[in-house]
């Protein structure tokens, strides 16, 4: 890539929930440490040639498409990249059932050439192969999807895990890679789980070392600390995770309150502990790095201990609806002042895109509104929608003021997008968002939000890289 | 197109709510009456050749690609062809205000140059020609993802609606067109209205004289008597619609009981009729040939007249999330014995496909569940969904046992779904359902129905009349 790039046309921004930001200008990348940050923005700018003369510089211009515009990447705070193959696949089932029916046999099929998966196989099982063709493809589709920072679930694997370090590595996407620690005997099945708190602690290390190995700095590329949900942890194995992140200032993440029976099963499995953020803040686990993914069902109190620990929730609307596991009173805890972000929650959700997940979060907002009385409140609307799915997410994964936008010292992590264009003829580029030209931008934004899928997102960059590029 | 056809692959269908029926084999299509009928059917097939040989003819031989299938035109059982352009666009908005805002002035401007839609506009209005882009795109469009019938609403304008059946009949879709009745002072603007009950009728008469001028024997296309929705009529205008209904046996498509504040408007208005669906049976348009559009918030008393007088009902769930307008208890209705399709209610809904439709029936069915203490009976599965958007909508559209199958007699409605195919590079086709070649194929329809869309719909035919092939 160019030392320095200018970028030229329309920007698109979030910078509050409820504001769409629509500029022209241009926008002065430099990626001279190697990190694509912004050094310069200029919203008086009204052409390629104007943007050199007034940087006074000589670098190259890309130019948004005219029926365009760039975008900051989508944040995904929350996706099983190991359940990719699964998505679309949840039949009726709810939380617990859809673990040990779909979930588990795949995600030890990336390790395990006992799992479930392979019992009726005709070819001689090869779980790193498989990890590879799933790893490859999720990383691919999430950047086809606009998605420049991504924190994903592994499996238990040391080996497929760090080959999932490695791929998103190599792709250049923003990354946060959890090997996911489970070793509860009651709840996990024995084809697939750490064989105890040792093993748990030691293949962890294994891939935090790798992490570091590939970047040092931890800005592309780090391992998350994952214990994968209360219920699949012994007790001593949270207490030392917490102080594996502690030790290497590591983020964690995992799931809170997504579904009624789960909330029951972590009540049997920890009496002792109030409710279930109880749990993690008891065993150290509630930090300003932590990403918790649904809370759905967390009571006022338990919002209010996650406020004060400034711990994070992922919102992963798909999800919450495709597994029947309720309403999430996003407005609500925004209110609070907990910050939340966007998680598609593949394969729990069914769809790898962010985009989908703030249509997803609209709609559901307006479904927690007939439920409280009609009120319209709590209705999300597509800038607000978009804001979860950048701002909000930057937020999240604690990238706040680096991620999301087009200010000064900001990466570039951004997408470019392209809309369709009408002809009389009925005839127009491939996309599904058909733009008749009396449209305000405003309204353009709408609908690409609910018809636009990977078709409209034209290139991707993170960190000033180019890492997608859509063939026509 | 050839007289006849044998179509040879794998056939999927729905044949009951909740049975996916995956067959291979061959069927002869027939359109030696210009109908393209099924004449026969052979699921011993197991080859082109062995098709031909079987069949005991020689005649042009269609294969199904490997990774796909022939699945049964859907049949989108409510959509405005004329809001097409505002997919998407409705901000916050509910029922009343959406159609002041965003509906009534974009319907008004296809055929009027005083419409508010062309008041900041720099060129000359020329409303026909808009509305000829507006239809030949929106044609274009469900065509594309697969929708081979479709019950349209067009705007009050005659020469507009007329365009659109033009439109419809030339590229092939089987349609039933609506030129919209609203001449109630009180609800609808001055510069969208009938003049008149007498106006209303003279042109919905010249609307009528051209379908049948298009298509005398009305099976491919037909006029369907489209009172607006009850406040937007005087009631004289709803009796006079009734027999002109009756007199020509010609279909009745309007909304009921959408959103809260339009049935306290109803009663406003009607106030001699028990409640809203009193109002159509007391005019005399709730008969086995009618399309009640929503049907959110029904009565048991109401759904019990709807039953008896064998009307029917179009489910339109991304609408009725979108505006907010309530859950609809499909569930309820068709355990009522109440026959429901699918709609995909353009631009209330933002999508103009019917596996949008699909999906957000799905979803919001758990969320019906939600809210009767999560009771998973109200869940509709995948192939219930699949059913509603192609036997359901057949039985809506009164066209049961002519369409949404592959039984010997009905017609060649039909799309070939091709799925992507996952290579270990990451690469694949363009589409963004990835089959990795191990899933069943209920595994794969559940992955196309939630993940599928355009892209995937190789071929349509109506009629046994090629419409739509999708260029790579």
């Amino acid at each position: 890539m160019a030392a320095r790039t200018i970028y030229f046309g329309r920007f698109i921004s979030t910078p509050k929930p409820d504001e769409l930001l629509i500029q022209t200008g241009a926008v002065l990348v430099s990626s001279r440490d190697g990190r694509g940050v912004i050094e310069n923005v200029d919203w008086t700018v009204n052409g390629p040639d104007d943007a050199l003369s007034k940087f006074g510089i000589e670098v190259p211009v890309i130019t948004a498409h005219d029926n365009g515009f760039f975008f900051p990447g989508f944040i995904d705070t929350h996706i099983h990249a190991s359940q990719y193959p699964n998505a679309g696949i949840f039949g009726k089932s709810t939380l617990l059932d859809w673990l040990t029916t779909y979930t588990f046999p795949l995600e030890s099929s990336l390790g395990n050439v006992k799992s479930p998966m392979y019992k009726d196989s005709a070819e001689t099982p090869n779980p790193l192969s498989r990890a590879k063709a799933v790893y490859n493809r999720v990383i691919s589709r999430t950047l086809a999807h606009g998605t420049t920072t991504a924190s994903y679930y592994a499996t238990i694997h040391v080996d497929a895990t760090n080959l999932l370090a490695d791929i998103a590595f190599d792709k250049g996407q923003r990354a946060y890679i959890g090997r996911v620690c489970m070793d509860r005997p009651e709840t996990c099945p024995d084809y697939y789980r750490d064989e105890s708190t040792e093993v748990s602690i030691a293949n962890t290390k294994a891939s935090i070392e790798h992490c570091k190995s590939l970047d040092p700095s931890g800005e592309l590329l780090a391992h998350i600390i994952t214990p994968r949900f209360a219920p699949s942890c012994l007790p001593e194995t949270l207490t030392q995770l917490a102080a594996l992140a502690k030790e290497g200032d590591l983020r964690v993440q995992t799931h809170i309150s997504e579904n009624l029976n789960e909330v029951e099963l972590v009540k049997e499995l920890f009496p002792e502990q109030k409710n279930y953020t109880d749990v993690y803040d008891h065993h150290g686990l509630l930090t300003p790095r932590t990403i918790l993914a649904h809370a759905v069902h967390l009571s006022k109190e338990e919002m209010q201990v996650i406020k004060q620990r400034k711990a994070k929730v992922s919102h992963c609307p798909a999800s919450n609806s495709a597994l029947g596991s309720g309403f999430c009173p996003v407005r609500v805890m925004l209110d609070e002042g907990i910050e939340v972000g966007l998680g598609t929650d593949v394969s729990g959700g069914y769809s790898a895109s962010i985009l989908d997940a703030v249509r997803n979060a609209c709609i559901v907002s307006r479904h927690v509104g007939f439920v409280n009385g009609g009120d319209s409140r709590y209705n999300l609307g597509v800038a607000e929608g978009l804001w979860l799915g950048t701002i909000g997410g930057a937020k999240v994964v604690g990238m706040e003021g680096r991620l999301g936008g087009f200010e000064k010292g900001m990466l570039w992590d951004v997408q470019e997008i392209v809309l369709g264009d009408v002809k009389g003829s009925g005839d127009g580029e491939d996309t599904d968002v058909d733009i008749f030209g009396w449209e305000n931008w405003e309204n353009r934004v709408a609908k690409w939000v609910w018809n636009g899928d990977d078709r409209n997102v034209r290139k991707v960059w993170v960190g000033g890289r180019l890492v997608h590029e859509r063939t026509p």
